[in-house]
């Protein structure tokens, strides 16, 4: 299966899973309301469709790696919700939409990105009880552990931290590393770990997160330079105009294009060894390159 | 052992353990002070303590249910930090002293509430993995549904919604049920379970929780009025003033306290078959119908 098909066939089978998860009535609109609205639509899902990928690339159950895909696109999207509030990155858009704080006010911005996060734990445990396999357990730990204060809330506090002071390439590259990579880069373990691939296998599609989180990274800094609101949906120019470190404003706009072209030919050369069984991800890579949003 | 002395020794036991979790280097002070300065010190450790005192009634082993009634507390602590934000309740102090943002600004204590969060999940999930029992994932999946929007962010969501709203009295009830009952009766589950008591036992703690989450809230409701800032070491007449609905409001002061004594009466009696083993609860019932702080 080519990328695009893939990519687009089971984009719409996460958006099935994700609605599922709240089509029962909370008793409470709002609070349900809140969530859906950030949850459901606009995604690129690319946390979970690398879950899914990773799953298929080493012969694991798609449908067993569900669970935790969606998982990560719930931890996703809360961290987008909080950090689109006043009190951190201060964005209106989103997704191609008014950011969740814009439409239902802070307070219930605020809470339903605690309800997400909080909804994939319980989702996990539950999907651990339903079946308490050493996978799974390792599924669970590894997300939990990216998405926390070692990982990208970690990431999310250095940004803070260093929002008003000067920023070094090192510490810069620490806080892309923990702010995107680290989800990125479990969403790709995780489905590793689901699929009983064996050390050497899941040690490999990390390092090839590792590459792709930094590629996503230098080529978003590249599209808030020269891309437009209407195609990446968010609100553009904002590193510039908050005097935020960028790769662009260190390195440049040429050399973070070399660089980034460099990053994803790593990324390509660490799957190799997997052939054509491994296309899709290696595809994945070119698409995160010269993706245009 | 009497109430006082379990309370004051397990107090201390479990600082020490919340201590442990942040002792390491986490690379990244202003997160883990921002942390710590509303996990340690001055709580209560009203939840933690539940949890161990449901598990000294069963025969549990309290080292078992340590993790478990920390974890609680951290989730507790992060409802707090988010709750004082000043898009939620906009409190300036919590266990007698400076709020969270106060003192780290609203960026950092929003991120200090998620990391709490999600290093009780962190800590949870290693938990399990270190020992999967049943006990082990029910207590975990308990926790997980007590804290989300079925539990205790539900509580919140409706709290916010009916800030500038007209609302019933079984809606303030319901309210109260989920955004405080819902986490102390899991405490008290939690700890129940991890001493694997029987369905009966369960059952008979969850309804001792219904009854002094209630206690608790009229209690607080109570305090609200006649509480001095100082035993209290928060801002006090902040319902009157937000034209807050409370017990209170609805009752009265008078008949508030005789339905608080008939709420801790209640309470006290399911646990009488327990005889002298479920004296610490007993004691606790009175505890908080009596409390000035």
């Amino acid at each position: 299966m080519k990328l695009n098909q893939f990519m687009k066939e089971y984009a719409e089978v996460i958006e099935r899973n994700l609605e599922l998860l709240y089509s029962k009535d909370s008793g409470l609109p709002i609070i349900q309301d809140a969530i859906m609205y950030s949850l459901l639509g606009k995604g690129k899902r690319l946390r979970p469709l690398l879950t899914l990928m990773a799953c298929q690339l080493f012969d694991g159950d798609l449908e067993e790696a569900m669970p935790y895909a969606c998982c990560i696109e719930l931890i996703h999207t809360y961290s987008l919700i909080h950090d689109d509030l006043p009190v951190m990155d201060n964005d209106d858009y989103r997704r191609g939409k008014l950011s969740n704080h814009k439409v239902y006010g802070e307070g219930f911005a605020l809470l339903a990105g605690d309800g997400l996060l909080n909804n994939a734990y319980e989702i996990l445990i539950e999907s651990i009880i339903a079946k308490p396999t050493p996978a799974r357990l390792r599924a669970a730990s590894i997300i939990s552990k990216a998405a926390g204060t070692s990982g990208m809330i970690g990431g999310q506090a250095i940004d803070l931290y260093y929002e008003d002071r000067e920023i070094n390439i090192d510490k810069l590259e620490e806080m892309h590393s923990k702010k995107t990579g680290a989800l990125i880069r479990a969403s790709l373990e995780a489905g590793a770990v689901i699929s009983k691939a064996n050390e050497e296998d899941v040690g490999r599609v990390k390092i090839y997160g590792e590459y792709i989180g930094k590629a996503f990274q230098i080529s978003d800094d590249i599209l808030d330079v020269i891309g437009t609101k209407e195609k990446m949906g968010k609100t553009i120019g904002k590193d510039a105009k908050k005097n935020k470190s960028t790769y662009v404003t260190y390195y440049g706009l040429e050399k973070s294009q070399e660089f980034l072209s460099q990053t994803v030919r790593n990324a390509k050369k660490i799957l190799e060894i997997y052939g054509s069984k491994a296309s899709l991800l290696i595809e994945l890579a070119d698409f995160i390159a010269c993706r245009d949003a």
